[in-house]
């Protein structure tokens, strides 16, 4: 049994307990969290432990996934947490993937450890199929849309607007891009073209909707680029409609084949999610099973998802996957 | 430059030599075949040698891609091949990979190269996504359809009925089956479920409609399963109207998470392609990429896509695929 611990016992950390759980070759040793201990009940009632005796744990833990914050806390604790264990994060600021692998890398090679950085589905499932689409189609356009489903770091941007009580905001593909790239026409699309974004916002009161509306389709980086429409809703509603946290979305590489490019060949995957930790959690399980055997192979240092063969990912042996799924 | 040599000019053989004039890292050094060279003119102008010949190349050739059917080439020429070449092949017949792959594996490690076998869509392609799909989603089902496309072998079978000049079958996915697995209901779906079939026939002088019409809808294995459709059309309106080989299809795991498994997830693969035999030459050739670079880490033996980081398939760097594709 290859023996688990979760680091952060959040949707996420909870999202890894269940998918572990339903894992045949699996079992949780423990949560670790910065929290106090006592207060949290896990939902499949293993021990909970303060994130601070880690390093207790040494040789009774095979992988750890890190269920932290890409903003703050996986820069951190990813690399730390490298030196003494076999590790999986979900680190998803695309932009700064580079310096964190670096890092990461630097730290568990240090440690005789392995790290998986970046697990989940994008950067994960997605950056394989934006991968794979490349590397079979390279002459061709690659495409991504997320959603329809609830974007955290918009909501949260909504929030901060003072007067707003609670706020939800969705990302929705516009359908005729999807359908444009679909048809293989390969259009360049601005990020007008390709989304839109919609928002159920709680107001406190004697908050003045129209400058809460203003300060939201205006917000730059966030939604002034967007055709953005804001529902204003009650608490209640809010808590009782976009209590959830479901999300989606869809890779598609549009390319040519033929001597003179005369075919058009589409690759498409989609993704639609009740639960974007749940799934994400599950994403990042099936990453701590390939961590352990990349481990059991006395490799060491840093991967991403594309670095790891797909049957590492599976509980099933080489001869079980030729058989069954090849 | 990774060298390639095809190994049999087919329409396969032909989608290999259009992706590897494609690939930037990748030189032509020539196609062989079983028939006389002289009569063969390529669509790039490489050379054509006889496959008698295939012996003198070696260390002239980095990657063999064998270009053959699955029925009686494959099994025979891939070990053989595999005992001189780094080789990968399209291998397709689901329930022999495994002999395939002990014979090509024992093969290949006797000549201390790499095999690469059952690379294309489906196996290939489709066999990831059912990998990483039961993988991430262990709670769950897998489905595949086939199509709307072009099945040479359902074509073939009805081209062997006497009275028939030729024909061409389209595999067809029942659209309400494909809805209801999108839906997360996970149902037990038959054949006749999944699929109907279409033919268009042209008949010789002579030959009775009926009497081919039933031959067809009742054949065993091939048709007898399935709602089966049959059109009568010209000679002249066959080559005209269904002188292409496109195809497609979809890989669909529908899986739950939380506690209770209380969520449903969707994970949904598609390919939408103009030439199936262009397609999976893109494919074969991705692979050629990743079995000469298996070869360079001194590693022997027969893969499967299954076995081989994503990475490997695409000319970038570790650096490049972080910084542009996680």
């Amino acid at each position: 049994m290859i023996r688990i611990g979760i680091y952060g016992y959040g949707n996420l950390g909870k999202g890894v307990e269940c998918a572990v759980i339903r894992a045949e070759d699996m079992e949780l040793t423990g949560v670790f969290t910065r929290r106090d201990p006592e207060m949290l009940k896990t939902a499949s009632g293993c021990p909970v432990y303060p994130a601070a005796r880690i390093s207790e744990f040494k040789g009774q833990i095979d992988v750890l996934i890190i269920c932290g914050g890409s903003a703050t806390d996986l820069p951190a604790m990813t690399p730390a947490l490298a030196q003494q264990f076999n590790v999986v994060d979900s680190f998803d600021t695309h932009k700064h993937i580079p310096e964190h692998f670096a890092r990461t890398d630097e730290a568990a090679k240090k440690g005789g450890t392995v790290a998986v950085i970046s697990g989940g589905w994008d950067p994960g499932l997605f950056s394989l199929i934006r991968a794979y689409g490349e590397a079979v189609l390279p002459e061709g356009a690659s495409y991504t849309f997320w959603g329809r489903g609830v974007s955290q770091g918009h909501s949260d941007a909504i929030r901060r607007i003072p007067g707003v009580a609670d706020a939800r905001q969705y990302t929705i593909p516009v359908e005729e891009a999807v359908q444009q790239v679909l048809s293989g026409e390969q259009p360049e699309l601005t990020a007008r073209q390709k989304h839109t974004r919609e928002c159920f916002v709680a107001l406190k009161p004697d908050a003045d909707p129209e400058k809460i509306r203003e300060a939201i389709v205006t917000m730059p980086d966030y939604f002034a680029d967007y055709q953005t429409t804001v529902h204003f809703v009650s608490e209640e509603e809010l808590k009782k409609n976009h209590a959830g946290l479901p999300h989606g979305g869809q890779v598609i590489r549009s390319g040519v084949t033929g001597m003179n490019g005369e075919c058009r060949e589409t690759i498409g995957f989609s993704l639609k999610l009740d639960s974007n930790p749940q799934f994400t959690g599950a994403v990042l399980t099936a990453l701590a099973r390939a961590a352990y055997r990349i481990g059991t192979k006395g490799e060491t240092g840093c991967r991403t998802i594309l670095d790891i063969p797909p049957a590492y990912l599976s509980p099933k042996s080489g001869e079980e996957l030729r058989a069954q799924l090849l």
